[in-house]
């Protein structure tokens, strides 16, 4: 989860919402991502899409059954529908999200053998979130 | 739908099931796309959210509340729920998905103010899904 707060990181620099992902592959992280929406000018350029594409490619598969997301806030409808398709092993994630989490929908956009795990640094991503959005209404 | 109807075909020649998608904004299609999960080895590469990236840059703003996609198929909740980021003004889509469509988890994965149509030459866009998987089974 350090290394997706890094992700979060690089994200603020670009004054991005900072939240960061990694996806991890026997012990070794395959990929990473940070949000680029603004950047990008894309809506969907979420850290979970961009680190679950780059998994894909350099896992050589489509499917991450064997591999675990972290990332630093829980993922929205659209993040956990893509995990689903990725048949994602495992979810980590640190601060919940109770304006967009997937949860508030439902548990069954992920697929039905994800491990989620949350509340990890939970502090640390959570503030990464609120200090960012507090400086913006400043 | 005719429109998007043609990009299903351009994936069923790749192999690819068979849905395609157009962005339509001000009676002009400004983005297309069809799926290539496969070849791009992606399991975020449907055919939606290549046309909503395209749109978003075509139209150079990530808000999309004035324009209509139709797809051939009932989205997925990843899809449906980037149509929420996007703030989607319409979506029309063909065929039902009974098995990973939006509707099966909550229509709540769609911004509020999406207007939903649904059933638009249904016949041939299932059609062209029911065949693909037909041929492949045997």
């Amino acid at each position: 989860m350090k290394e997706a707060l890094k992700e979060a990181e690089k994200a603020l620099v670009k004054d991005e919402v900072p939240i960061g992902a990694v996806v991890v592959w026997n012990n070794k992280i395959i990929s990473r991502g940070h949000n680029l929406t603004e950047t990008l000018n894309d809506p969907t350029a979420h850290a979970e899409m961009q680190a679950l594409t780059a998994a894909s490619n350099s896992f050589g598969g489509k499917y991450l059954d064997q591999c675990t997301m972290y990332v630093t806030v829980e993922p929205c409808p659209m993040c956990a529908g893509a995990m689903y398709w990725a048949h994602l092993g495992s979810l980590v994630f640190g601060a919940t999200d109770p304006k967009r989490g997937f949860r508030l929908i439902s548990n069954n956009i992920l697929h039905p053998k994800t491990v989620i795990t949350s509340g990890i640094l939970e502090k640390e991503c959570s503030k990464l979130i609120s200090d960012f959005f507090k400086k913006k209404r400043s």
